[in-house]
C-alpha cells in the first residue's frame, strides 16, 4: 500500500538515515513516521534475538511536565505510585482515563522533581495532560521537546553501548537513564526498549544531530555487526509486550492487558489520581476479559494481522484476536486474544478469519 | 514509500470499496487509512472542479457528546455561540485549549437537545473532551460512534444526492443536515463537505453497509460520469481551506489563520467556555502571525510539499510555508504561508527548500 506524504505527518531526525539504511515500510505513530521493517523480517528477527539492531523510534515522542507541580501531575495521571521515583529513574505507567481504560502505557521519566517526560505510545498524552493540569489549576507546563529516541537492542547492545559511552553502561540498571554526550551531541541514555532482548534507548536532545548520531551509533556498531530494524512485531509477540491501540480498545482496562502489577490503588495521594475510582471498583469485581496467547493450528506461514479477528467456541464469539505473526521461534503463527475471563489457558476456540475458520489454542503470556 | 499495515491504523468501511476503485495512495486520519489518490491529479482535480466527484472520508471520525450536558459541554468547548443553534444544523468551530491554541476544526453538529457531533479533524478530541466532561462533572457521554462520511462534491454533486434522495435536498442549506434513508440505509445527509466546489456529506450510520453505500453512490452518480476521489489539495489549497496539523503547529491560534470569524468571546456563557482569556488577549493584542497565499516564481510544476519551508527576506526568517502544490487552474505552485504579521500582501519574499532559494509573492487567501 502507498504512503502519501503530508505535513500532518512529520518525519523523524533520523528518517533521511532510514531511507539510506533501506527503509522498506513505513507507519504512523504520534503523526510521524516510523519505519516498520527493511525488507527482511527473518534476518532483522534473528538480529535482534542474537545480535544488536539500530531503530528509528523518534515517532516515541515525549510528553515534558515541567513546573512546580509537575510531580503532582505525573502522579494525577499515573495510578501507580511513584513518590519513590527517583530522578534518573523510569517507571512503566498505565494511563488510564476516568473510566479506567488505558489510554496510553508509557515510561515515565523522572528528570528531576520538577521535571518529568512520559515517552510515549501512540496516542495524544499532550493534549490530554494539559487538559488534566489546566482544569485542576496545575502549575506545570506540558509540552513535546525535542527529543527522538534511537534504540539499541538485542543481547549484544550492550556491547555497543559500552563502545560509545564506557563501561560504567553495563551497571545501569532497567528503566534508568542520566544525560550522556557523545563527540558533542545532547543526550539521554536509558536502559530501556520495545522488546525482551536487553537494550538501550539514546533520547537525542536536538533534531539537528539525527544523521550524525544515527552514524555514530552505526559506525561503533559495525563490529557486533549492528544493522537498522523497527519494533519487530513478531519479537514483541512473542514476549507479550502490549501494543497500544493495537491490543487495546475504547473500553481496555489496565487489568485486562496484564498491566494489573503496574497499578497502585492505595497510596497517599491516590484519590486524586484520574480513573481511580472506576479502576477500585474493575480490581474488586475483576474485569471482563483478559489477555492470553492464541496458537494457530497449522505450521505454514500466514501474512502479518492488519485487523482483529473474532475468537469464537461453537460458534459464539469470545473474544478478539488483537495482532498476529509467524513465530520463527515456534513455528507456529501467534497472537494475542483479548477474551472473556472464562476462557483460561489449553482451551480450544476458533478464529474467524472472513470465510475461513482456523483452529486454535489458548496459552499463556508470554509464549513459552 | 510503502505503507506497512498494523491493526493500531483502521479501516475505513468503504475500504474494500476504494482499493477496487483504484486508490494509488493513502494516508493516515485519525488512525484511519484515508485514500490520498486515484493516480490521476489532474483528473480528479477537473472531476471535482466541473463535475462530482466520491470520496472515502470516514476518518474524518465523530465525536459524540450525549446526556443532559451536552449542550453545555459543546459550548464549553467551542469558542462560539452556539446558542441559537438549531437541531439539524452544524457550525464550524474552532476547538483551542487554554492557551488559545487551536486543536481542532470540526463541523459541530446539533443533533438534539441532548446530542452533539464535533466531526473532526486529524486530532484526538475524543480524549480531550473526555478530560474536559469528566474534570468539570459534566453529565455527558462522550464517544465515538459508528459513523462514516461520505462525500460527494462538485458542481454537479447536487444532481447525484437529488437522484439518490430526492429533489428536496436542492433546498438544503449549507451545513444543515436530517436523517435520511437509502434502500434501509441508516444514514444523515449534511449540506457540507471540504471543498469549495459545493456538495454533500452522508454520514453513514452503520458501517456493515460500506460497500453497499458505495456502489448505490458510484451507479446513482454514473449518468454525471462521477468517479472516485478524495479531499484534494490542489482544490483545497487554491481555496484556502485549513488543513489542521498540516497548516497549524502547537501554537497557532484561530486568529491567525483566518477562523477569527468563527469565534465569539462575549456571548452568555462565555467565561466558561476553554480558552476564552487566552483567546480574549490574542484578539486584544493581534496575533502574533497571519496566513496568506505564497506564489512561487516560476511555471514548471513541482511536486507536493511533504515539509514546512522556511520563508525569508533578505536571508532573515519571516515565517514558514507550510503547504504546497502546484495549482492547475493558476499554472503556478502555490501554498500557505503563516507569517509574521507585518508582512502583507504583495510582499516579495524567498522559500528555502534545502539549498534552494525560490523567490516568492505572498497574496491574500484564497487564490484569485
Amino acid at each position: 500500500m502507498q504512503f502519501t506524504p503530508h505535513t500532518r505527518i512529520r518525519r523523524s531526525p533520523f528518517f533521511e538515515a532510514t531511507v539510506s539504511a533501506g527503509a522498506a515500510g513505513f507507519t504512523t505513530y504520534n503523526h510521524m513516521l516510523l519505519p516498520a521493517g527493511y525488507g527482511d523480517p527473518e534476518g532483522e528477527y534473528w538480529r535482534l534475538r542474537r545480535g544488536v539492531s539500530m531503530w528509528d523510534v523518534a515517532a516515541q515522542r515525549q510528553v515534558e511536565l515541567r513546573g512546580p507541580d509537575a510531580g503532582k501531575l505525573a502522579q494525577i495521571l499515573a495510578p501507580r505510585d511513584l513518590s519513590r521515583c527517583a530522578a534518573g529513574q523510569g517507571k512503566y505507567v498505565a494511563l488510564c482515563n476516568h473510566a479506567g481504560a488505558l489510554i496510553n502505557d508509557p515510561i515515565a521519566l523522572k528528570l528531576d522533581d520538577d521535571t518529568y517526560w512520559f515517552s510515549i505510545a501512540d496516542s495524544n498524552i499532550l493534549f490530554w495532560a494539559r487538559a488534566i493540569a489546566a482544569e485542576r489549576r496545575l502549575d506545570a507546563a506540558v509540552t513535546e521537546p525535542d527529543v527522538s529516541p534511537l534504540a539499541v537492542q538485542g543481547p549484544q547492545a550492550a556491547e555497543v553501548i559500552a563502545a560509545l559511552f564506557g563501561e560504567w553502561t553495563r551497571g545501569m540498571k532497567y528503566f534508568h537513564f542520566r544525560r550522556a554526550d557523545l563527540d558533542r551531541m545532547p543526550l539521554l541514555l536509558a536502559r530501556s526498549g520495545w522488546s525482551k532482548q536487553g537494550g538501550f534507548e539514546i533520547y537525542l536532545l536536538d533534531r539537528a544531530h539525527g544523521m550524525r548520531l544515527w552514524n555514530t551509533v552505526a559506525e561503533a556498531g559495525a563490529a557486533w555487526d549492528i544493522a537498522a530494524g523497527s519494533p519487530n512485531a513478531n519479537e514483541r509477540i512473542e514476549s507479550g509486550l502490549l501494543s497500544w491501540g493495537g491490543d487495546t480498545d475504547d473500553a481496555t482496562n489496565p487489568f485486562e492487558v496484564r498491566l494489573g502489577k503496574f497499578v497502585d490503588l492505595d497510596f497517599d495521594g491516590a484519590d486524586e489520581v484520574v480513573g481511580i475510582d472506576a479502576l477500585r471498583r474493575i480490581r474488586r469485581d475483576g474485569p471482563a476479559r483478559h489477555q492470553l496467547g492464541v496458537i494457530l493450528d497449522g505450521d505454514a506461514p500466514a501474512p502479518p494481522h492488519p485487523l482483529w479477528y473474532d475468537i469464537t467456541v461453537d460458534g459464539r464469539k469470545v473474544g478478539d484476536m488483537t495482532c498476529g505473526i509467524w513465530s520463527y521461534r515456534l513455528a507456529r503463527n501467534i497472537g494475542f486474544g483479548l477474551v472473556a475471563r472464562d476462557m483460561t489457558a489449553g482451551m480450544r476456540v476458533e478464529v474467524v478469519k472472513g470465510d475461513a475458520r482456523i483452529g486454535a489454542t489458548l496459552t499463556v503470556l508470554p509464549f513459552a
